[in-house]
């Protein structure tokens, strides 16, 4: 097995290959999410779905495909998507009259729709959101769940009567999807604006929740959630008649989770034994392995183990008895270390005799020894603490690994150490291109990751750290996916 | 409004438009589903997806893309698919070196990956399925849900050691999915296996059920659960080693079902106010309309419907309570009657005196005066007896227009008049596409649906209904679509 500190990436495919999350497949960019990681997307896709729905946003399917002239319609879109997508061409042996677009994000296939459904006011506000496919054809070296060229998300797409409710649901969404980070994958991230720089292609700004990867020192664009103002209403002519009568222009937003939120976790809380999954996504929470010796009484040890196991379902616990016999115990405790479930627990002989077994956390190695009568409020505490000191944990390092800098020497030096800087910044796009540019040779894929919402304010005087004109803000920086 | 028994085609289309279930798209063969129709497929989701998973089925995803060598790779496969496929040739503005197709379906994505995780007798059984968008590129005339070059379904694929074990499984799952129509769509569906000409292509055999629209006298394939023997573990190498050493190949199943389920019953169940949805489906059970006049206290109406409210929520019943000013109580009853929601409850400055509500069936307008303490448990009541007899209708129908003949003078006669025929049959191809032939100019679109599985015994010396050839089992035969 590698080692994460040593040879990230190396580790990374490896644990992604023995943990059965993953297969790669035979056209690049796209991979397989085998059941065990599948099944974590479904536990985020019921949790945040809920949320979702509780906003009063409803689900719907829009078509995988898009005609060249809609896809063309918005050119700020345009220009950020087309490099892009993929295009078919034709159908069985017969070429199509013209080519169709696959949907790289729908802003375009659903917008003219909204047109034709918003009349009156009274349609508004119209929320709706879909859970789907998407293609980005990038050629950037592709990263399972990080980079890939289809990816699994939702999207949400809105339209508001008034500006100051649009601006609302940004931020509300954008907690939303912090929430579901800290409650699920126990990733903490951090809200802010992107600059106009990082903002999405079309959108009058973007928000988004970025997390931080300790192991490789860089920052990580964990969801967005987009103010897309009245641009795509002008071109879609979305408008209704508000209530004295006038046509007015819809506010939209828009906003995505996507599997990528999967790979953040794996490599934030992995280690050198494999996969380690907070217990709230973890397929199994606990799994339960006998250790059989020749003079042990193995009927009985089944019987006990299916009545544990019968208690821990009656709290909602995920279990799995592991009790095949062409498998040693340790093969075992390896094997399920690797597949990261949080809880582990052992019984043997002596704690038949004992009334006891004996736990054991994936995350700091921990055991403890239970009685048979005490497991179920056992389990259930343990599997609360594990999460949330996973949590902790990964926050504690992030607020170490975030240097505040005031200069360009010491920004260097931090992210030179692979941590993340807030810099006091003149927010120019020129300024942010010309420190991309003078630090690449060097650093190398170094962004300018939000405007932290969070942030002390900039005292008067204070000089952006790379230009030396007024600051406006603080930004955070880092080397990025 | 058309009329469904005048003209059959404009009413679909003004229903699916009217009650907001979809929308047409500038590409032809896609569709929008929108909130109100894809809050039906969510239900029949959860309901399938608990099912499947019950089976020992784990979820997963494969990609969108198949590579040209691997759909090429089953030969009889190929042929049934590639006239249909459509081509990814370009991404951004260059050519693909190699052209990439869209799944049409995914046996040939997916047993590549069984051949790799499938070693030892212990992998098995292996039963995997993915919820996920297929795109076939038909150019028979699409019609909605029915016939759409995309469309969203489940396809489970599975490998087992044993023939037996494979077989049974085809049949649980024909089962399982006869049930979701009966249960969750009041559709009543006739189970069978498909003749040869109409099995799947690469399967050894296909099952399936039939579903009957009346209005049209056509008989529609409702979900199938096929056969695939060891084809395909032939071409991809699936093999295992069994308990002895031995190295075989896997027997496996592939099984879908599909959104079309959404137009069969819109078909079946829909009338001339419009759609008529089975409450076990229904987005929306119960729509509560306050029936407001100049002297009555709205306040007091209000809070007593949201009273009224949360009392069904309690019961899981879905609701809405539509108190809008601008729409008068009869526009109210129109609109929720087009969409579809089984139970009206109209409360007016009456009922509040009285301290009761008045429930208006969606299904057959039976109207009830129903007191306030007891209206959930009435509502329930209601609901369930108008779920059961949507099917036992749509049940007594099937059975009325399925006729069972001996010669083909009945057969024509029956199929004529819009029926089903049940007909003694040679079951050779070779007669099935005479039949086929013959009648298509009369007829058109007649179909062989399938061998049902109960069926009368063959009686001795019994001739097949169109070759005079003995006859060796009874074939439901029906236009189709």
């Amino acid at each position: 097995m590698h080692r994460k500190a040593e040879n990230f990436s190396s580790w990374y495919s490896e644990v992604l290959l023995k943990a059965e999350l993953i297969d790669y497949y035979d056209i690049s960019g796209c991979y397989i999410l085998r059941p065990w990681a599948f099944s974590m997307w479904e536990v985020v896709q019921q949790d945040l779905d809920k949320r979702i729905k509780s906003m009063g946003v409803k689900n719907c399917y829009f078509p995988l495909f898009v005609s060249e002239g809609a896809l063309n319609a918005e050119k700020e879109h345009v220009e950020g998507f087309t490099p892009e997508v993929a295009w078919v061409t034709r159908s069985g042996s017969s070429n199509l009259t013209s080519p169709i677009a696959i949907r790289p994000t729908s802003e375009t296939v659903i917008y003219p729709y909204m047109s034709k459904w918003i009349r009156s006011h009274r349609d508004l506000p119209l929320k709706i959101n879909q859970w789907c496919n998407v293609i980005r054809w990038e050629f950037k070296h592709p990263t399972p769940f990080l980079r890939t060229r289809e990816f699994l998300w939702q999207e949400g797409h809105t339209a508001h009567e008034k500006e100051e409710a649009a601006r609302a649901e940004v931020l509300e969404v954008l907690d939303m999807y912090a929430d579901v980070y800290k409650d699920l994958l126990a990733v903490p991230v951090i809200k802010g604006e992107k600059t106009r720089r990082e903002k999405f292609a079309g959108a009058d700004y973007t928000m988004s929740t970025e997390a931080f990867i300790p192991a490789t020192g860089r920052g990580i664009q964990a969801a967005t959630s987009h103010g897309l103002g009245q641009n795509f209403a002008k071109i879609f002519k979305i408008e209704f008649e508000n209530e004295s009568s006038q046509k007015c222009q819809v506010w939209q937003n828009c906003w995505g989770f996507t599997t990528r939120s999967l790979g953040i976790m794996i490599m934030l809380h992995g280690d050198d034994q494999g996969l380690v999954i907070p217990p709230r996504v973890a397929p199994v929470q606990v799994v339960l392995i006998p250790i059989m010796q020749e003079d042990c009484n193995a009927e009985q040890m089944k019987s006990d183990l299916v009545r544990m196991e019968e208690e821990l379902k009656s709290r909602s616990v995920r279990t799995v008895i592991d009790d095949s016999s062409s498998r040693t115990p340790g093969w075992k405790y390896n094997h399920w270390e690797m597949k990261g479930v949080p809880l582990r627990l052992e019984y043997g002989p002596k704690d038949m005799q004992a009334g006891s077994v004996r736990l054991v956390r994936r995350d700091n190695r921990a055991k403890f020894d239970v009685s048979v009568e005490q497991l179920g409020e056992q389990v259930e505490k343990i599997l609360q603490d594990i999460q949330q000191s996973l949590y902790e944990s990964a926050l504690r390092v992030q607020e170490e690994q975030t240097r505040k800098v005031t200069g360009l020497e010491e920004f260097m030096e931090a992210i030179g150490k692979g941590m993340m800087a807030v810099a006091p910044s003149c927010n120019r796009e020129a300024c942010e291109e010309a420190v991309e540019q003078e630090t690449d040779a060097m650093l190398g894929s170094l962004k300018a990751l939000c405007i932290p919402s969070q942030q002390d304010e900039v005292a008067e005087g204070t000089r952006c750290f790379a230009c030396d004109q007024p600051a406006t803000c603080h930004i955070l920086w880092g080397k990025s996916y």
